[in-house]
């Protein structure tokens, strides 16, 4: 169906502080909070963290899988820190910090997502939940969440 | 080039159910009627899967690399049916579910793709084509395509 | 805040040619600059490359962790040239391509990104840095970068 109306945008920034370093939390519920707040209806909605070692992504809201998420990414991209069992290190060390595995983590995960508006809330199948992973936690960070669509009427 | 004119949206859901338990099927020329159908002629479309052990992917339309994509996806984040050889089972499998590998194979490969439609139609690279990869099949699943962008002449 | 106005679309293609197989460019002042040339002041930038052996991914502008990426990529999914040592040819080579990992490489570390447009300018975290990484370099291939958004007053 072809919608149309004022186009409009909407920026908000939500900002983030994880209680552990490695840390999965479901924000669907804020960012239909947001969309409600910007009085665009239909259209599109970017989440976008804005610090490099973090991931917006969609998948299922199950303790379990976010166990599974952060297992597999750390197989893939392990954690080494300043003295690393492993005696090896990311050349991203020599800055001085202990975060290269965040960095790669947050690529291999996936950076942002774009999820649909329609009717004024978020168009989702029934298992997508939208999440903020965090690989270097414990400290604030932000998330951008910028509305594009068609302004409803007030 | 700047375009302008009157903003619109068009949204479309495309049922899918694969033949086997992990498939890739190209949808290109699916999302290519369904811009023609929407009206939209200079924008983005999103398309977006509805379901959380299935990604959308723009990569080479050629069956050996199909292949190979199943195969590292299998090697990074294998499959562990309930009584998998190597006795370790995902936690996601603790609800009953067998498919942790798929809601993992998902996000390595890439969950959702935007992509620019111009004059009309997708703008593409000349291999640029835009798959469904299935991970847990042989079901019914949506995909969700969201087009915006400027509405043409009747 | 809601901002609204005329909604417009600009597209440009940027050219690139690495001068090795693989190589990470940083390219977000040249983004800045299509965006400034756009007249779009508010909305959303695709950048998307038009070639399936390459991606466009935001992360910290670092040659170490450059480093790292390109390392922890070849980890994953490895370069097997028509003599590789191990004896393993992904299927994709019996086209006579020998980048099958090209392909592999540039869906694990994402294909493209969409980043957000305020006030006339990229709206980034302190060290969000957008980059361009090849896998299959050293000839000519396309980035497509579509902004979408409010016009600003000439």
């Amino acid at each position: 169906m072809l919608v149309s109306g004022n186009y409009g945008t909407y920026t908000e920034e939500i900002w983030m502080k994880t209680e552990k370093r490695y840390q999965i939390i479901p924000i669907t519920n804020k960012i239909q909070e947001i969309i409600s707040r910007s009085r665009i209806v239909d259209g599109l909605v970017l989440i976008n963290p804005m610090h490099i070692t973090a991931s917006i992504f969609v998948n299922d809201f199950e303790y379990g899988l976010h166990s599974d998420i952060m297992a597999i990414l750390n197989k893939l991209a392990p954690f080494f820190g300043p003295d690393g069992e492993m005696g090896t290190e990311y050349l991203h060390h020599r800055t001085g910090e202990d975060n290269g595995d965040a960095h790669l983590k947050r690529q291999l995960l996936g950076h942002q997502v774009n999820m649909p508006i329609t009717n004024g809330v978020l168009q989702l199948g029934p298992w997508e939940q939208i999440h903020y992973a965090e690989f270097d936690g414990m400290r604030k960070k932000r998330i951008l969440v910028k509305i594009t669509g068609i302004i409803g009427d007030e």
